[in-house]
């Protein structure tokens, strides 16, 4: 099963491509660029979602639906949104076919639509339309509100969970009285996104605005959240956007204030999409497969029990199953969302048992419990995490009786080493370029499927000007990913104009 | 608040969409046929997901996710698939906008499909052309495979939930390597609806299957759930198709079986929809608003601390706290999905006592507790249960130490009443019509608007002919709901025709 994997070091692009595949998380279509979310992808995006959407109610936000359909019209209205979203998007222009004896199925020619719909690429103008009739006065404010759906946006060139046509996301659009409260739910999402990262997905990130350059379009600015794939490479993983009142001038959303004067509200924007699942493989897993941190794991324990024959199969199996039923009986907790820990027992008693392990190695399964006839001998079983593969991470002799709590445990340390083991990469592979010389050296040109490529997260001076950064972008595909909140702040020259800089920002190549 | 809503007897469709939009469930978007779902709304339809998820998964189902777009050949593929559904729906012509100067935002005529792609009505075909890949041998089989997402429907008269042009719903998808397992799916899944209406939606619905004529296109048969709304009209609320080897033979999906002969697989699918919002309404609500049986509500319990300055209001504040507390801290358990008790407390001082009753009524929280100056003297409160609205439904001195308990208690009994009260309902309008002239006098002449119709369940002999079934539909407005299971089966002659009948089946008027 591992031999089917391409290593990282030989060619990252595809290690992907291969984990994406054979841990059954996604397919191509035959639809361009749309892709096939197979059940066990789509049991880590539920987990995901629960998580998510926990922490967006803990903040007070609802959830509510609005139409897949936007009149052309609406994208034309504000101005930087149809600059920037208007353009590659899927349009229905009409709502018949039409089935003719003699002819092949066709559309409906007299079926056309007076005005072409688009397919949501993202809905702040529907839902700001819609908003314009909830909004009358103060009282009505804040409107903090979610969506969880399906967006599209006719991408060329598409690649598994990173970019495809049609996603799955969530999108926030909330509605304030003031500025202030709009620019505080923009820090509080993207500070939302940052633990569901580091506590849920064990991903550390970077928090901080964008530049003007990489903002969302029609946003005063962008918050977002960057991390780091194993590469060097950065992925934006998650955005908040604050954006003042653009959404509400173009679709007349105003409110009367406690002073009876009309405002127009203020706006926030905020998502994170199936994006995150290939966030998710490529900061944890491995040559051996998918790694997936246990809060987020579809299966959490997978229990192989052994034997050559029935007469040494039955104890295991029995075994096995009183330690599944012990951990299913667990008491429930926040950790795992109130959820029974996952169990399986793999029963492909007809394979090797190095297959039956390599294959819940490559599905990413947290832990993997064995108990065979020498096990049942001693009342105990051996416990292996796939965080750490081979012996290392195997512990023998475990007993029985004391499996469960041992195993509830282990997950709980598995979450927090995974943290533990993306961050130190994370943090060794930042450094700081003080000269041009110093920036080019740490972004050499690309070589296509190169491998593992030693990239790193680059501190430098900039002028702040959207001409150098669109040049650097152009010379080394390196882009601004964010000034991060936490980074350092004292003022300099910018490596690449001489001219003076505030701060240094953080360049990288990006997904 | 109450006098907003049009009284049910007066005329039942305004009633109901009274009760949609006062309730705050959902709006009729500036997208033609398309809704927007409200937080409330949407909170019930999380519920309703949840609830159905959980069975979905006892019964050993995955979810995953299909493409959005469907190729227009696939539809061709399924003849009678292309009879039923290929015609009403959103079909993409175009993958660009067009942003030139002095011109509007168009429809780029140089960015046409190859092939216009529909949006998918249901999934059957795009998912059938995936399981080919999936499907080799019959160690692949049975696929379990649920999908939760949005449909499209060009439907040219539309009522929010009941019918909308863009609606969202759960498909599944089963793939089988005998006929005999398919069809105890098809019959397993009617069940699980059945489950569900009854015991979380406390709306309880007849089984059985559906005739011929009413079947799902593409099906070999179609077990349906049929419930009764107050006006005594029917509504479909799930339907469970066995398919036969139809789309195998569309779709080229062969396995190679035990004896190593290559088959057709055998197919089931099985949906129910955000329609399912409006059989909640139809089954439970009053005049006075919404009613929502407890398992499925947003808000179990919303507490109302009364006083008429801060002093009086003080003490009932912190006795409503504390009653919140120690509800939500009650243990959880398996009967709301392991999810605390949701407690609400009103702070609308500035509003008068009743004001604030009727809008948790209309809303339709099942359960509202009081507590002014004069409970809290007796360190007690009123408790008042929605489904039994004045002064009957309000229970006075529920002291506040064991208030919490009887509370939960409560919100069981109101599942249980609901339920009840439904089923008498129902069973109450269920007739036999022996003569064309008892039929006739049933379904009298429709007046549009004429409120609470007195409709009813009709037991009748039927000549088993799609000729007869249609003249029905065309003379009277009623179809064949269903054949019970349990209805009586033994034979008769047709009412309409004279001519042998096998089993009396259900007509009604439908939704």
């Amino acid at each position: 099963m591992a031999d089917v994997i391409t290593k990282r070091a030989a060619n990252y692009a595809q290690w992907y491509l291969d984990v994406v595949k054979e841990a059954g998380l996604a397919d191509n279509s035959d639809v361009r660029g749309c892709m096939v979310i197979k059940p066990t992808g789509y049991a880590l995006w539920e987990k995901m979602q629960r998580g998510l959407d926990k922490l967006f109610k803990d903040t007070d936000h609802v959830n509510a639906y609005f139409p897949l359909f936007i009149p052309m019209s609406y994208l034309a209205k504000e101005e930087q949104m149809a600059e920037g979203f208007a353009k590659e998007c899927a349009v229905v222009t009409h709502y018949r076919l039409k089935a003719e004896a003699g002819k092949p199925l066709h559309v409906d020619p007299s079926a056309e639509l007076e005005e072409p719909l688009i397919i949501r690429p993202t809905s702040e103008t529907i839902i700001w339309n819609t908003y314009k009739k909830w909004v009358q006065s103060y009282r009505d404010l804040p409107l903090l509100i979610n969506q969880w759906c399906n967006v599209v946006r006719w991408e060329m060139r598409t690649r598994l969970f990173l970019r495809t046509a049609e996603f799955l996301w969530q999108e926030g659009h909330t509605a304030h009285a003031t500025a202030a409260e709009a620019e505080a739910e923009t820090l509080q999402m993207v500070r939302v996104y940052q633990k569901f990262a580091e506590e849920w997905m064990a991903m550390p990130v970077m928090v901080g605005p964008k530049t003007d350059g990489q903002k969302f379009p029609g946003a005063v600015y962008t918050l977002c959240i960057e991390a780091m794939m194993q590469d060097g490479k950065a992925l934006q993983a998650g955005t908040s956007h604050f954006l003042g009142q653009n959404f509400a001038k173009a679709f007349d959303v105003t409110f009367k204030d406690q002073n009876n004067k009309e405002e127009f509200a203020w706006a926030t924007s905020w998502g994170v999409s199936t994006r995150l699942i290939g966030g998710l493989i490529m900061t944890h897993s491995d040559d051996n497969g998918l790694v997936v941190p246990p809060r987020l794991a579809p299966t959490h324990v997978v229990i192989v029990p052994l034997g050559k024959n029935d007469a040494e199969r039955g104890p295991s199996i029995a075994a096995a199953e009183k330690l599944a039923a012990e951990l299913r009986a667990l008491p429930r907790d926040d950790f795992f969302g109130y959820e029974p820990i996952s169990v399986k027992i793999d029963t492909m008693f007809d394979k090797q048992p190095g297959f039956r392990y390599a294959e819940h190695e490559v599905r990413g399964v947290p832990v993997r419990v064995e108990i065979g006839p020498k096990d049942i001998e001693k009342s105990a079983c051996a416990v292996a995490r796939r965080d750490v593969p081979g012996k290392e991470g195997k512990q023998f002799g475990v007993p029985l009786a004391s499996a469960a709590d041992h195993i509830s445990k282990l997950l709980r340390d598995i979450q927090k080493a995974l943290f533990d083991r993306a961050k130190a990469f994370r943090d060794s592979r930042i450094t700081t370029a003080n000269t041009l010389d110093e920036f080019k050296a740490l972004f050499p040109a690309e070589k296509e499927g190169a491998g593992e490529s030693g990239l790193k997260f680059v501190y430098a001076h900039w002028d702040g000007t959207r001409e150098t950064e669109d040049r650097v972008q152009a010379e080394y595909k390196a882009t601004i990913r964010c000034l991060p909140f936490d980074g350092p702040q004292e003022p300099g020259a910018c490596v690449f104009t001489g001219k003076p800089s505030a701060r240094r920002v953080i360049f990288a190549r990006a997904y």
